[in-house]
This record gives structure tokens, sequence and C-alpha cells, in this order.
């Protein structure tokens, strides 16, 4: 069994979804994993991973629609508004999506199906840098 | 260390909850591990995983009630509408609850709570075949 | 590689979030893992656990308030009411936030971000006694 680890750095341009699936897939054939899983881990909790589609842009579109009915920016209700109208929305949306998630590595390659990707949604509108911690576990045959 | 890696096929009947308990606990005890964690994987962007209640079928019930007034089908913002009504819907009630998740494995066996079960959770209106992968790490002993 | 699993019991005192980091934090010391994964597991459908911010306590009010607003107690729709006008409500926060979660492990330690926390989350109005299943798998050097 392997165990692999690195990070990923990514620069957010203000809240939309960037998608990370081919430099988690480098990751993976970095690490001579054959078959196991591959975890992803976002450090902070103003952003988020999300798996979705990732063929039709407006997917995504759509998502950011619906999470701002959901979630407005600068709502009378919060109470945690430090560093502005999106502060507490984006830990909000954080939460309603995930920051961490495994993709399973079938003969070397991630095993996401035809229409999945990775991606990294920053619910902030100012732009951050955002690491995740891929961690690798398997075998190499 | 033991990997075993496996695909369970279901075929759905439209929206609705089906129970991939048993058959995750087959896999479980299939791959000989009596202490690690069940990666389960769903390669598909419409459709989703829960853990939640086994016992009574109203919760999943409420749970559709819920998830139907948050997410609407065929909402009039929504610009991703090619399969119908249900399409852009699908994708998000995906997003809001997972298409992944590890169970524990306990002496042999899935460390689920007494009432709690894993549900493949149809979100398109149709029927569909619906991939997941299950990937088993541990220990024999 | 090693594989190490623990039981956390926490005594909740009614709906609201308790930090369950240090717990965490003194397992993974125990198991001598120096680089793997700390995966976290609730066996329990109407409570949940949470990666947040551990800093500023209003941002769990906050949340607190959000999901009052998306799931109410006793909503004349809900057809399970056995225990209680928080009994539905439970499982469907339980559903939107997750059972489940890896968290890293960097040299011997959690790999959280600066800010992150790990929560139990109790949805019920009761105190209730919550089973969490720590597995841990790495390497020790």
């Amino acid at each position: 069994m392997i165990l692999y680890q690195d990070k990923l750095v990514v620069e957010t341009g203000g809240r939309g979804t960037i998608e990370v699936t081919s430099e988690l897939a480098a990751i993976v054939a970095e690490s001579s994993v054959y078959s196991g899983l591959a975890h992803i881990f976002l450090q902070h909790t103003s952003a988020s991973l999300m798996l979705t589609e990732n063929a039709d842009a407006t997917v995504r579109q759509d998502l950011e629609t619906l999470f701002s009915r959901w979630v407005p920016d600068g709502d009378p209700a919060y109470r945690h508004n430090y560093e502005g109208d999106d502060d507490m929305s984006a830990h909000a949306r954080s939460v309603l999506t995930t920051s961490q998630l495994s993709v399973p590595i079938i003969e070397g390659k991630l095993g996401l199906g035809t229409w999945q990707g990775v991606f990294l949604w920053e619910h902030r509108t100012g732009a951050f840098q955002r690491s995740i911690i891929v961690t690798v576990q398997g075998e190499m045959f």
C-alpha cells in the first residue's frame, strides 16, 4: 500500500467555480497508485468542493442562482459580517456543499463518471489563495 | 492491508430512494476486511447517495417534499433544461446531498448506527442505470 | 500502513454545536499515524458533523438561524413526527450537512486550516448520547 500526499494551491478570482480535475489527475499519476482512493480536502470554510457536471457550464451558473436564493448575501439576520456581506453567506454555502471528498482510482486514473468533474467553488466575492490537501492511498498493481 | 474494489449497478425507476445497504454489506463480506473503511462513490451528477433513517419510510417521503420545495422542477430561472424540467433540479439535489461517502467496517461488518441505512436517491423522473464504485480498505484481523 | 479505530461518545445538551477537534486530535496522536487520513463517522441520523469556522461562535449561531429557516420544526407537511416537532427537521438537517468526513493527517497532526474546526451538530431539542467512530489510516513516518 502506498500513501502519497501533496498540496494544490488555487488562486481564485472572486465568486465562482474552478475545475481542478486535471490537477488532481496529475497528482494521482505522480503517486503511481493503480487502485485506491484520492482524498481531497479544502483547508478553508468560505469556499467548498463539489462534484458536478463538467460538460455544460450553465449547470454551475444555475447552482449559483439557487445558492444565492437560499443564502442571500448581507441578510439582516446575520451576526457574523466582519468581512462584509459575503462573509456569512460564504460559510453557509460551504456547509451546504462540502470541504472534502474522495474519488476512487481505477487502473491508475480518477474513476469519475463521464460527465463528472471536481470543482473548487469560491464563495467570497474577492480573490483568495486556496489550499487543497490531496491524500492518495492504494496499491501499485 | 487489503484493497478491494467492486462495482454495483442499480436500476432506478424514476425519482425516489433505493436502499443499497445489503448490497454494500455483501461487498464488504466478499473483501474479507475485518477492520477498515468502505468508500461508496456514485458516478453520476443527477442522482446522489444519502445516509438516513431506514426504519420509517415517511422520513424519505418528507425529504422528497422538502427537496421539491427547495429545488423546484422547471424553475423559470434555470438555463440548463436540455433534458427536461427535472434536469437542473436533479443536479442541484445531488450537490445538496452527496455523491460519495465512507462507512467504517467494524468486526467485518458495516459500522452503521441502529437506524442508519445507505440510500441511492434517483433525482430524475425517468428510469436510469446507476453505477456505484465501492472501494474497501483495511485489515483482515 | 497502520489502521487504528476508536469510538468517541459525546453527550449533547439539546440543539447546538459541540466542537470535537481536540478529541479527534487525541485519537490521531494515540494512533501514531504521521501521514494519512482520519475518518469520522456519526452513527445517527438526527445529528450531523460539520467542518466550519471555529474562531467566531456567531458563524454557528447564524447557521442555526439559516437551517431553522430552511427546515422549520413542526412543518404541517411532515408525516414523520413520532418523536415531536424536531424529529423530521433533525433528519433533514442531517442530510443537508453530513454524517461522515475525513481529515488529512500531516506530520502527525490533523491537517485542518487555520480557522477550521470539526463540530458535532445536535439537531434534536433534547439531550442525547452520540457515538462517533474514528478510523485512522496511514504511515508512521
